[in-house]
C-alpha cells in the first residue's frame, strides 16, 4: 500500500478497534437512541457515497479531489453504525430485519465486507485513477446491497 | 501541542478544509437531503459526546480510553453537519431557525467556536487528565448550547 494512503486508513483502523473493544450495551441509554444513531450513520454514509456514485456514473462532473474527500469521510463513517445493532433494538422505528440478531455473526461479516471494500475504495480514490475508482465503487455498492438485501426491510 | 495528538487533529483539519472548499450547493440533490444529513450529524455527535458527559459527571464510570475514543469520533463528526445548512433548507422537517440564513456569518462563527472547543477537548482527552477533560467538556457543552440557544427552535 502506498504510504500516502496511511493516515486516513490508520484512523479508520483505530476506530474499528475501539468500536469492537467498547462494550456496546453501555453505549446507549435507550434502545431508540441506538436505532437513531445507526440510522444517522447510514444516512451520512449514503450522502457521501451518493456523491461519489453520481460522479462515477456521469450524473455529476468527475472531480478527483471531491471523490477522495467524500470517500475518506465515508470510510470513517463506515465504522460507526454497527455499534447501534445491540440487543433489544430489533423493534421500533427501524427497517432492520430481526434475523440480524439470530445470525449476528453473518451480519457482522457482511458489515466487515463493506468496510473492507470501502477501505479499498479509499485507497483507489487517493490514486485518482478513474477506472480503479469505478471498479471499487461497484464493489462497495455491491457490499452495501448484499447486506441490505439480507437484513433490511423493503 | 503534543506530537501524539496530531493524527486525529490532522484528519479533522483536513476535513475542515475540504468541507469549506467543496461547493455546498452541489452536495445535496434535494433540500430535505441536506436537512436529513445535518440532523444525522448532530445525532451522532450528541451520542458520542453524551457518553463523555455521562462519564465526566459521574453518571457513568470514568474510563479514560472510552473518553478519548468518543471525543476523537465527535471531533471528526463536528466538521460535518454544517455543509447541510444550505440555501433553501430553512423550511421543512427542521428545528433550525430562519435567522441562520440572515446572519450566516455569525452562525458559521458559532459553529467554528464549537469545533475549536471540541479540538481542545480532543487534546485534553488524549492526556487522560480528568480535570482538564472536565473543563474542556464544559466549554464544549457551552459552545453547543450557545449555538442551540440562538439558532434552534425550542
Amino acid at each position: 500500500m502506498h504510504r500516502s494512503f496511511m493516515p486516513g486508513l490508520m484512523v479508520a483502523a483505530g476506530l474499528a478497534v475501539l468500536l469492537t473493544s467498547t462494550p456496546a450495551a453501555a453505549q446507549f441509554a435507550k434502545p431508540e437512541d441506538a436505532i437513531r444513531y445507526r440510522k444517522a450513520g447510514m444516512t451520512m454514509m449514503n450522502a457521501h457515497l451518493g456523491r461519489v456514485a453520481a460522479m462515477v456514473s456521469g450524473r455529476a462532473p468527475f472531480d478527483a479531489k471531491a471523490v477522495a474527500d467524500n470517500v475518506e469521510i465515508a470510510t470513517l463513517l463506515s465504522k460507526l453504525p454497527y455499534a447501534g445493532f445491540i440487543e433489544g433494538t430489533d423493534k421500533g422505528d427501524t427497517q432492520a430485519l430481526p434475523r440480524i440478531w439470530t445470525e449476528m455473526d453473518k451480519f457482522r461479516a457482511a458489515a466487515a465486507k463493506m468496510q473492507e471494500e470501502m477501505a479499498k475504495l479509499n485507497a483507489a480514490a487517493k490514486t485518482g485513477n478513474v477506472d480503479a475508482i469505478k471498479t471499487a465503487v461497484g464493489a462497495t455498492g455491491q457490499s452495501c446491497k448484499a447486506c441490505h438485501d439480507s437484513y433490511r426491510k423493503e
